[in-house]
This record gives C-alpha cells, structure tokens and sequence, in this order.
C-alpha cells in the first residue's frame, strides 16, 4: 500500500480537489455544471454544511485522491448516517490502496463521530471499485429508483 | 383507485402512523426499537428537522397509508434531494392506488419545494412494490453497500 | 388450487398449445417465425427429440396450460440436466396454482428421469412469476451473457 | 495479446485439461468428483457427444487455457446453441487475451456450425471476467433458478 496521509479537505486543496473531481465526472459521463461544483466546493468548506470531503495526499505532499460525503438524518436510527457520495483516485497511482484508506478513514470515523451507518453507491458493472468495496461487506439486495425533477 | 387525500402528517396522527410504521418494520423483518421509533416520530413533527410524513386518509377520515421521507443535500446537484425512506399501506386495502398517490404526491412537491431528485430503495425481490415503481422509471444501475456501526 | 391434469404434450393439442405459445411470445415480446413455431411442434412430437412439452388440462378436458423443456448435457454432472424454457398459463385462469402444478410435475420426474438438475431463466422485472419460483429456491447470483448469430 | 493457437482438444492434452479443469473447480469452490470429471472428459472425446472442448496453445506448445461447451436445442430458433460452460486460464498468464482469443474462436465458429446463439453465465461478482465479457455485449436482463435432485 502507498503511504498516504488521509485528512479533511481544506481550501488549498481546491485545485486538487477539482482536478480529480473532473476525472471522477469524467468516469461517470456526467456533465455537471461549473456552478454545481463551484455549490459544492463551497459547501464543503462551510463548516457548518453536512457536506464534507477528504483527500488523499502522498508522501510528497501531493493529493491524489478525494472523497465527498453527506451526513443526513434517517427514520430507522436515531443517530445520522454518512453517505459516502464520491470516490476517486488518480488514475496513476490506481490500484495502491489509496481508495481502501480513504474508506477506512470514514469507517473509523463511524464510533467518533457517532453515525450509525457509513453507505456508498456504485454502478453494478464498476468491477474495479466493486473488488475493493466487497472486502467491506456483500452488496446489500436494495435496487434503486430516481424520479429527476423536470429542467 | 380509493379516493384519498395525501396530507402532511400531524400530532393526531400518532396512534396510526404507528400502527402502520409497524407494520412496515414487520414487513422488513427488522426490530426498531421503540426508543428510536420515538425519536423518529418526534423529528417527523419537528417543523426545524429534515424528516417529513405523509399520509394518506380516506373517504371516512382513517388513516391508511404513510410515507417517511428526507431531505439531503448531495454533490451533484445544487438543489438538495429527496429521499422517500419508508412508503407502507395498509394491508386490508392494497392494490388499491394508495401507495401510487403517496408517490405522486411527493413527485408533484417536487418543483414547489425546490428538490432536483426523489429517490428510493426496495429489496430487489419486493415484486409487489415494484410493479408499482417501475411505472415511474426502470430502476437505476446501481448497487449499494452498507457498513453499520459496531453496537 | 384449480383441479388440473398435467400430462405430455400430445398431437391433438397443437392448437391449444399454438395459442398458449402466441400468447407466451406476446409476453416476451418476441416475434418467433412461424417456420420456427413449426418446427419446434415437430420436435415437442418427436419421440426421439430432447424437445418436450407438457400440458395442463382443467376439469372440463381444456388445455390451460403449457411448459417446453429441453434436456442436454453438462459438464458438472454425469446425468442430464432440464432446462425449463418457457412456461405460460392462460391469462384468464391466472394466480389459481396452474404454472406451480406444472413446475411440481418437472421437479417430481428428477429422480425418475435422471435429471441431475432442473433450471429456468426469466426477467429480472418478471415479478408476478418470480413470486411463483422464489417458493422453489432463491435465483441464484449468476448473470447471462448472449452473443446472436449475425443474420 | 499473447500469441496463442486454439483448436479443438485431443486424447493427448488430458493431462493439460484436467490440471486446467482443477483450478476451474477450485475458483467455483466446487468439489466436483472424479467419476464425473472422468465422464466429462470421455464426453468430449467422443465425436458424437454435444459435449466438446477447446485448447489454448502458446508458442511453446503449453496448453495455457480451454473451455467447455455444450450444443443443445432450443425452442425459440430452429438452429441449436452453443453454451460455454466452462472457461479458465492458467493464472500465470492471465490479462494476456487467453479467454478472449477462446471465446472469439466460439464466435467465429457460429455461422461455421450453424449456430443460433452463443451464451455463457457466470457469478454477478465475477469482476475480472465480465470486464472481458462486457466487450461481447451487456449482461442480459435474466436470472437463473436452479433446483438440483435430491441425493
């Protein structure tokens, strides 16, 4: 594994931060607008938003990858869950175990910072990421439905 | 279709909503204890709190189905989302558009309440329930994983 | 349960299994040709073919029913396995217990054919018959791939 | 891509196939006993079984890779189809092309043999080989049940 140093985002990181989102958006052929990530970027910094990022940065000070997570309530516990939104890691330096602690990072954070649950979602055929993600556990039998709001 | 009329839930609606929030956990074969169940019920009637109740009353005033519901913030999307957690009606009048009108209603707060998507999960194999959601959209590509909190 | 006789396919039941078959192929969306309809009839007849159907017939001598099957070989077992290629029940005997008696008659000719196995495919949103199967097993975590001869 | 001859297997890559066959198993976590093996491997010798099996031969003459397939009929296309059952690769040599430059060899054979259709199942979390079966074509909608005798 790389010896990474994982730790919460923070305003220098923003170039970093948004070259690897790109790549991330870049994966998921989704066009998400300038104004959305500019949203984005400013709710993590806001340390008062539910919005949260962590990088991932190498022994030369480097980042090379990022995660977003969201805190929000649910009705089937009584402490909040963190959903774990957005992996990526450099393309160049894949398959070193930086996305594995950057997911153990949020696992650990679980008892500390009191959420009942840590989730992420992923497409069925993302077998790279799906690798790693079965070392935590099976895949749950939930399928999902996303009704979009009318542009 | 039984003439319904979706509203937000209120503090009268106790003694149903639980009975049918029972019925639910049943159906899900999960045990949700009554601490939590408190809880949950106390943020639904929380006007500050992001977790919300419909329900569904007939003709007759009787309360016959619920849905629990979240709002979230996400990172793709500069509006927050919709999360429908919990959807049940009740068992003696099934098959009869209730659990639709619930759907539909959170589906038209879409716009007037601001959220740029409405989603949810179901078991892969609650075919009853899917009949009723794939008429909205085919269910999307991905899977989830949950991590929970050692107790 | 409706009172049915399940039994082989038989020439006199060419037009009742005809109809059934149309109606299957409307289900799936398929538009099978007829000189293929033909000859899969001629091969449910031939005694020395692997193609079989069976037929289920209601208390007043009218097919209702009707199921092809197909046995091969595989690699895994010494003995033969059965695949259960279509199955359909007449629309308007629906839900009364026929595609079951037709299933239970496969599974009960196992052991007295020298099945190792008995399998079938269906779609994954086919609900209202994988409630029917999910009572003889889960499905099982396989996926299909198929790759058509090109016309 | 690894420079590799596929042909039909022969009486004299016994030994090759079987090793292959065993590594095959013990990915499946199958015990699959010797009796059966033993049939399995007189099947495909024998000209006249549905039961046949291809070699992968690298430039020294090492058998690296083989599979198994079964023709069959079907209901659904006058022609019969060919089910790959098995393929495996010695793990020395994987991510060189051995499974694909076998599978391409199936598919050229289609029209060759009067093929209808060419398809194969596998584990939904078998990642490394739907990243080679994906180029082919998507997964197909379909799930499997499977009832096996009672011993």
């Amino acid at each position: 594994m790389s010896t990474v140093r994982i730790r919460n985002a923070e305003s220098r990181d923003e170039a970093a931060w948004r070259a690897l989102w790109e790549g991330y958006c870049r994966f998921y052929e989704v066009d998400i607008g300038a104004a959305i990530t500019d949203h984005t970027w400013r709710r993590i910094l806001d340390a008062a938003a539910p919005v949260h990022a962590i990088v991932a940065e190498n022994a030369q000070g480097r980042v090379i990858g990022m995660a977003n997570y969201i805190i929000h309530e649910n009705t089937w516990e009584a402490l909040p869950v963190c959903y774990l939104e957005d992996l990526y890691v450099d393309p160049a330096v894949r398959a070193g175990g930086v996305g594995q602690q950057l997911i153990d990072w949020l696992v650990a954070q679980m008892p500390l910072q009191g959420w009942s649950r840590l989730y992420w979602l992923t497409k069925e055929n993302n077998y790279r990421a799906r690798g790693l993600y079965d070392k935590y556990t099976p895949r749950d039998p939930f399928v999902r439905y996303v009704v979009k709001a009318k542009k």
